[in-house]
């Protein structure tokens, strides 16, 4: 089958790429730690030329074969390399944005071999506190091209990770979303604070330690909020109701139950209703387990994951754009 | 004036010693940098031994001099000396805790110059979330002694740091108290998240960033609690509404304005009562002026200042134990 497409997601830490043939079909892909914030340094030829910059490194790994083979394919990439510590910065699309608003505002990047990089913008939502997002926008936009239109009245599409997003969809836009850092605190308190300590980690999921945390954040004790209950996971070690072992998952089940509390808390004000929105995960299935659980016990009953989000979203990108030949 | 006590202030970073006279009037007062987790190393000679151990070097250093002049000086201590890391652990007290018990319960360590240090138990309250504090007691016996009996009932105590604490008292008992990490947060925060990043530290203290935090806090845009909100650090650094300089005390007005509104909400739930609590705070009068600023924007209308507050509890805990003469 013909390739019609290369689609980079590149982060932070990792690249991604996969090659596409028609319909957005997988015919290959790579995993690279090649992120933007580790990128390769050892110099090479790159169409004749030596070349330290490490986004041509990057990319000449990621994808150089399949281009050597089909010098034609249309190259789109999504994430960090946006950024402006990125390749070429692509400028925040304001909310609401869809497939038609963001595929006609890629920006782009002449590779040294010649080949056009097609950038995706991140999406920012100007509200009193803004959020933005890079990346992401993406992969919301990849679940909703397989959903039908009216999905999003009762829908929230969460992307666990260092910052979490919450994203209120409706018509095939994004229309609103939430940050948390809750991955972020949780990774800094666990290697800086105090917390960190008295922590044995490195053992398996303990899912009671984890489902205690999240316990915690729903209770009353919990409404203090979690400025105040993450010193539990210290106090509790000291009175030896917690052990070092079952003090990472309890810290993590805290502050997810904390940052699910407050989105429960925000969204039955939104949407002036009782009842919570369904949700769809996108992510790391390890976390997006943990969230699930979590969910589960604040009363989401309606929660699904969402596969090939990235590419798929990438694919109708590039087809809003013009790039598929 | 004749010497009666020395009074050790011993906690993490820092060990403070005072030679007290009658009534607790200082003589004499010293501030050394060796904290229990920067103990002094190089060995001395002491009491005709060659000596290496850390807590015998502080101890020397404090206040050998005092104790060459007056051998039969008392000496008592508290804070982190007393913890599983310090000197010589001394097992907490259960609340309601007060002069009496603590005083009675001193643990006591004999050092190599032949003078027993007695240190002070610090509080424990067994709650579902168990909490603990080690030196703030004192402070709060120490504050509580120059107030009348009845002061209790409507005043809380506050203990700003990197753990706050803030403490109800009754008839002269600490009968109940909250921790928050506040302090310990703002700064793995700044140092190692991404927050760090765009900030530009060591500026002059910046009143209008660190209020506009505190009113977010307080506002309906804070009600999704400190998990989401920290992000706004960032996003309003990256749509250019929040300079470099500005961030650092953003941040810091936004952590305290989220600890603010959750104590004032569960002080109003437990004395089930709209009005709020005096409140009296110990520590740091930079960080005090923080949180009288923030305080006072969130409805706690009477604040004052303790001074003295921990030589004061010293002096009366070693008048309990009967260690003046």
């Amino acid at each position: 089958m013909q390739a019609q497409l290369i689609a980079l997601d590149w982060g932070t830490t990792s690249l991604r790429a996969y090659k596409l043939a028609a319909g957005g079909q997988v015919l290959e892909q790579r995993s690279l730690s090649s992120g933007i914030m580790q990128l390769p340094c050892v110099p090479r030829m790159i169409a004749g030329r030596m070349c330290a910059d490490g986004f041509e490194l990057a990319f000449e790994e990621a994808c150089g074969d399949w281009l050597d083979a089909q010098p034609e394919l249309a190259v789109i990439a999504c994430g960090m390399v946006g950024s402006a510590q990125g390749w070429r910065e692509a400028a925040y699309c304001d909310t609401p944005a869809n497939v038609a608003n963001l595929g006609t505002s890629l920006n782009r990047v002449r590779s040294l071999r010649g080949v056009d990089v097609h950038i995706v913008p991140g999406v920012i939502q100007r509200s009193r506190l803004p959020n933005v997002m890079r990346g992401e926008e993406t992969q919301v936009l990849g679940v909703l091209q397989s959903l039908p239109a009216s999905a999003g009245d009762n829908l929230l599409i969460g992307l666990p990770g260092s910052h979490s997003k919450w994203v209120e969809v409706a018509d095939g836009c994004i229309i609103h979303f939430d940050t948390f850092m809750t991955g972020e605190l949780f990774a800094v308190l666990s290697e800086h604070s105090i917390l960190g300590r008295t922590q044995e980690r490195g053992a398996a999921f303990d899912s009671d330690a984890f489902d205690r945390g999240v316990q915690v954040a729903l209770s009353t004790d919990g409404d203090i909020g979690p400025l105040s209950t993450v010193f539990s996971a210290r106090s509790l070690g000291l009175t030896g109701e917690l052990s070092p072992t079952e003090q990472t998952d309890y810290l993590s089940g805290l502050l997810i139950g904390h940052e699910l509390v407050a989105l429960a808390g925000v969204q039955r004000l939104r949407r002036n209703s009782a009842s919570l929105p369904s949700i769809i995960l996108i992510g790391n299935s390890q976390l997006c387990a943990r969230y699930r659980r979590a969910l589960d016990a604040c009363g989401f009953a309606r929660v699904s994951l969402a596969e090939q989000a990235t590419e798929r979203g990438l694919w109708h990108l590039a087809e809003a754009a013009g790039l598929l030949g």
